[in-house]
């Protein structure tokens, strides 16, 4: 952690310094304890009597009409309560959208249950309730499904348009953005250079596979369920929907969660199923997916090809870029929408100034597991593409990559810079950022010109050892709006609640410290309830890296309306001035006299009951809502030193640099851990993980020994640099989010740097790089070259 | 029902009547649902995996030191899992005072293990934690307690003070209430009538015994307790203090209660334990009680001897009461602290002007279980001994009974007339009434003289027929605080969240139709949540015949301000004078154009999302505060037609009328159901119901074979007439209380008509009833009647 790169906080100094003082201090989590001690509760965990266990029959064929579903035997075998298919589901609506509700996108929902024909490998056909796991699994593998493949299965995105199945077109939709006249740049450029390049498609696997437990209580008629805990109040009201139910009659809980990467806690078939089974079969039922089922069932991502085309000028200025990306979404829209192929090309330019802009994303149906957000969903992608262009204009212009980048930043005082675009339903208007400053603050951490010699006489020993560099532009805090309760319990905790999430991140503590801060209290002192529909009117979640600046700020609002309130109750039971007080370390302070309170003790004074609270609202407590229709954006570089074996093709990551303008930062450790783990994700992406399928779309990496997953062995050395110079205008703290930036640049860093390794300028065009690839890559390439065409 | 004592609701003849207008109709109860389906969740239905279940060893004895506790051969036992004894808990504090918590009471709190003495037989002694209940019971019944029975049992309430135990008196304090010079009164007084009176021990002896389910995550550090919850966050913070948690951690949670009674639902030395073993042993712990256990371990009640003079003028006008009370506490002082006796003395005085009073109540520990409130406490005792002291004086001075109230009774335009005393810490101030025109109407709902006649011409041919009528003043709407929160949820539906609890008596229906008048809805699209502590920061239960006064006052004015939120809203939305705009039937109209809007409409444009938002705050939803800090009075009579057989000595209720005003009528069926069922509560303790002890303090009543409780059979006809002559002043819709009402006169309109019946005025000077007292007592009162005495 690089304590020098984090600023200590302004002080007056004719005060002595706060004691509680903690944003932008590595302070310990608040929610280690129940992980480390083995004592955190998950899905997993939790039991309820006489409930049941549900297990999906799940589709063998990629493609084809069901012809019938025997569930004869199933049904028959003892344990076994109830076994359906899509006709026992009655009208019960699909799984609905959450994100990106473009129009078209209707008719390419997902059932909970096939019905009629299957769509891809994994699809939900049946499911089987039976008294325990093992015989509902038994069950459901007696459950046949007749399939009638009459149709091959489309598994390219790029494919011509035609019926992927019935009246259902491949083509949902084009998503179109732009500006300006890119046919006239394109026209009077002084260079075009043109990428054709291609993502595989991977995804989060978390420790955690997927569960829910669901629970009805016919006397109450409410449900309950634990699970599906990214969005709760957006779960729980789509669920109350489906079910026609008030949201009053339904609630989500967020056990601990092992996990989630964007993937996890969105509405799935099996959430919805296990819900409804609850409710007719009147007795709780759980879920807990395996393994295998997780490679098949949940959200996959990335599967992208992109066209890229920029124009440039003599100096290597930017002119215009022209884009096609054809996005590979699986069989059905679950419940994102079209949002990663929105945000692609939305934000596709990054740090640079781009005079023209035209970009087309197909938006493509094809045979396999529904695709969704995965951490940095289409920045991953968008900035391995963009900054693959940028190095190819670099060879092809000669000019250095890095000068090339300078060049075409947008200057700090240029900031805040409006796309003229929209992503996510928000106008691009990048808040702040000092491009230029971060990538000489990036050289200088990594000592780049060291880097590059060192790279060079490894090389020249024999070693294939390159040195890339990748820039890129986040987005967080994304809205519209979160709402907090803050409240200073009788003891003097302080009990915050929020309707985000927690997927491991530290939003606990983060959220704690901007309390502490705010409130002029300990930290510790602070417990933050989330996830529970039950416990506050509204919630966003925890996704889009947005809980410290959207929770973090309500906190704030509210920390400091109960901090005014503490000081205005304080000042009359001291009889002093509200602004003669001063809160720190849970005690205020009268300047004049000295006397003092606790916290507790001003909490106490304003209980309904007592006395001294006279006509104020009972409870040293306070809501506060935060509305924000505009993201902010950090931004960033990732320089990776590799070394490729040639012989093998298998790459190697030797070292790792991660510079990261957060704007503000928090709690400098827990961004660190929150980057050094998004680049072991980045790594996997790009290096190992994939999802393949053969032409029949049967999926081949199901299982850890197909499916790559990055291990410690892998992991370099990754050292972090953490910088604020460029506070969000957006919020008062200035903080930024921190989620994704560990994944963000990985693909185009380690790309430009087995480039840099193997001495071959633009050699790689496709995410991941697996030694099968790289050698057969190799091989295409230095034939092109031979004929003078690469 | 008596419809026609019901007024209408005034209404604007120019306007159509409102759809939405609940309040004083008989609508269906929303709570009975899952009560007739059985589908109700009561503690005793709920289990959770791995849970423990707890049984209590109790003392066999009713006072002696410990010497000793064999737990060793329970301990062996299979399936047991720890045994505790006092020296286990620590320095586990005793059950701490919830209400009426007068100076000196202190050293006579109750440990949850008895300490170094038992007080009383049933008092835990030792706790057995066990897989199942029944291995818990058999390793019970091994645990030995070694008793030095070092001294006699001290049984009754007016024994001299002494020692109860080493160092603790038997008389921890008298309290004393008055005005006005009583010794002048007397010494002028042309009458002066003492009676002494006894009330016999009882108890509410709801169908569902008490039972706790107390579970502790680990890792969130949060102790989860079903059970205990008619004061569910006063019992939350005290959990929480006990074991030195934040409230915040700590919450309760209101299964379905099988009926409550003011007894279930404190917190008692079995809900704390099973709290701290689901801390210690880390598996959730279960207890449920079974009936010999209430019978002698839940609060008893009422057990107290009065010793009452009154000074009267030629004319039969009180000059002046003097009351002595000995007050029957049991062993131990728990919640309630003084809280009975407290009452029974300030509220004493009932309807009558009464220009002098000294009152002294002698507060007792006797060597019985603890006694706390009991539906109608101290107004069912006091009620017995004021009404028993007016027939007295009528029989004196020959002034008809209800000519002699008339002459007493404080007038309607002397209200609201203070009584310069305090009772539950307010000043006693009667709001409203019209005493003389209730008795007027209830003799006509009778038809008093018919009666009379009636029973005269019974009695002439050979039947002990009599009349009997008491006339009672109850208090109702305890304060101090409560709050609710009203939220318009996106599909109309109307969620009420309140602190309090409901124990069935049909809060749910009435704070719904107070709801849905307010605001312009259906009373069923109400969901009313109580009980739970995570739902709301604060609240203070069911008791006290509070919750339609206080839930109801403060669900009003959260529902107006939605109102008014959701009236602005739409005024907006429809273009239209917010004051132009009227809501009925959970639509919104535009009075000029027609236009109309859904409050869920409404709702969906207060969406946090929602464009149409504009700087609203988001949501259809309001919480309200009602602050109170004096109860209201209302006030009614009881009229009994009894028939006694003289030979067996039992008494039997022949038809039965009770008269009340409630100030205003919510819902007169359930108004209604609620008095007639205090009436079979009344009549046990008037007739049948009666803990009785040995004179070593072994109970003689731990069954229904010994301890009678009224059945259908029992139970005579009884008419209910609704008045609502005396709104309260002190809350905008007038109501006042009703859950007591049914109980509060009946000993003493019982009592009445005995003596009528058997034409002894004065016999009853007890309740009990019992066939066996009554035989003895009118042997005794006959000799004395022979000897001139009586």
């Amino acid at each position: 952690m690089q304590d020098q790169t984090t600023p200590p906080l302004p002080q007056d100094h004719n005060k002595p310094p706060r004691k509680s003082a903690y944003i932008g201090r590595a302070v310990t989590r608040l929610e280690d304890r129940p992980l480390v001690s083995g004592t955190g509760r998950f899905v997993g965990d939790m039991d309820m009597p006489h409930q049941l266990w549900a297990r999906v029959v799940r589709s063998a064929h990629a493609t084809g009409r069901i012809t019938g579903i025997d569930i004869s035997e199933a049904l028959e075998m003892p344990g076994v309560v109830a076994v359906w298919t899509s006709k026992d589901l009655g009208d019960l609506p699909d799984i609905p959208f959450r994100a990106t509700r473009i129009e078209g996108l209707g008719p390419y929902t997902q059932p909970c249950l096939a019905k009629g024909r299957v769509r891809y490998v994994g699809e939900p056909v049946a499911i089987v309730f039976a008294e325990d796991p093992y015989l509902a699994e038994d069950a459901a593998e007696t459950v046949f499904a007749d399939i009638d493949e009459d149709v091959d299965p489309i598994l390219d995105a790029r494919a011509e348009p035609g019926e992927f199945a019935p009246g259902i077109s491949t083509a949902p939709l084009t998503l179109t953005k732009g500006y300006g006249d890119t046919e006239a740049a394109f026209a009077e450029a002084a260079h075009v250079v043109e990428l054709d390049l291609a993502i595989g498609r991977h995804s989060g696997i978390p420790m955690e596979t997927r569960g829910a437990l669901a629970a009805w209580d016919k006397g109450r008629e409410r449900l309950d369920l634990w699970g599906a805990t990214k969005r709760p109040h957006w779960n729980r009201d789509r669920l109350a929907e489906m079910f026609g139910l008030s949201p009053s009659q339904v609630a989500l809980h967020e056990p601990h969660v092992g996990g989630g990467f964007g993937i996890r806690g969105e509405l799935y078939p099996e959430d919805i199923l296990v819900c409804l089974a609850a409710m007719r079969l009147e007795r709780p039922v759980k879920w807990i997916e395996d393994r295998r089922e997780h490679m098949m069932a949940a959200n996959q991502s990335r599967e992208q090809q992109h066209l890229i085309r920029a124009a440039v000028d003599a100096e290597g200025r930017l002119l215009a870029i022209d884009e096609t990306l054809h996005h590979d979404q699986g069989a059905y829209v679950r419940t994102h929408g079209a949002r990663v192929a929105d945000m692609s090309i939305g934000l596709l330019l990054g740090p640079y100034r781009v005079p023209a802009y035209a970009a087309r994303a197909h938006y493509r149906l094809t045979a396999k597991t529904p695709a969704a957000t995965y951490r940095a969903p289409s920045r991953f992608e968008s900035t391995f593409v963009r900054e693959r262009l940028i190095d190819a204009i670099a060879a092809r212009t000669g000019i250095d990559a890095l000068e090339l980048r300078r060049r075409n930043f947008i200057a700090s005082d240029e900031m805040p810079f409006d796309r003229q675009m929209t992503a996510l339903e928000s106008d691009v208007i990048l808040d702040s950022g000092d491009y230029v400053g971060l990538l000489g603050k990036a050289e200088a951490f990594c000592g780049l010109d060291a880097l590059r010699t060192e790279a060079a006489g490894r090389r020249a020993r024999g070693e294939c050892v390159g040195v890339g560099l990748a820039y890129f532009v986040e987005k967080s805090g994304l809205g519209p709006s979160e709402l907090v309760r803050l409240t200073v319990q009788p003891d003097g905790s302080i009990e915050i609640v929020t309707g985000a999430a927690s997927l491991g991140q530290g939003m606990e503590t983060a959220v704690a410290q901007i309390a502490a801060d705010t409130l002029g209290a300990d930290y510790r002192a602070c417990r933050v309830i989330h996830g529970d529909t039950d416990r506050i009117a509204h919630g966003w979640g925890a996704h889009a890296s947005r809980v410290t600046v959207m929770t973090g700020e309500a906190t704030r609002r509210a920390a400091e309306t109960v901090r005014e309130k503490a000081r205005e109750m304080a000042a009359a039971l001291l009889d002093c001035a509200p602004e003669g007080i001063e809160i720190d370390g849970g005690v205020a302070t009268c300047r004049t006299s000295g006397a003092s309170l606790t916290l507790a003790e001003i909490a106490a004074a304003l209980d309904p009951v007592s006395p001294r609270r006279g006509d104020r609202e009972p409870g040293l407590a306070a809501e506060a809502w935060y509305h924000n229709k505009h993201m902010n954006y950090p931004y960033g570089a990732h320089i990776a030193l590799v070394v490729v074996d040639a012989e093998t093709g298998r790459t190697k990551l030797d070292r790792y640099w991660i510079s990261y303008d957060v704007g503000r930062a928090v709690n400098p450790a827990m961004i660190e851990g929150q980057i050094v783990g998004g680049l072991a994700q980045g790594l996997g992406g790009a290096l190992l993980e994939e999802f393949r399928f053969d032409d029949q779309g049967q999926p081949l990496s199901v299982t850890f020994a197909d499916y790559l997953m990055p291990t410690s062995a892998e992991m370099p050395d990754c050292q972090v640099q953490i910088l604020q110079d460029a506070p969000s205008p957006l919020n008062p703290l200035g903080v930024k989010g921190s989620g994704e930036a560990g994944v963000t640049g990985s693909g185009a860093a380690i790309a430009s740097a087995i480039d840099d390794a193997l001495q071959r300028p633009g050699l790689v065009t496709r995410l991941p790089v697996t030694p099968q690839y790289l050698k057969a890559r190799i091989a295409e390439y230095d034939a092109a070259r031979a004929e003078g065409s690469e």
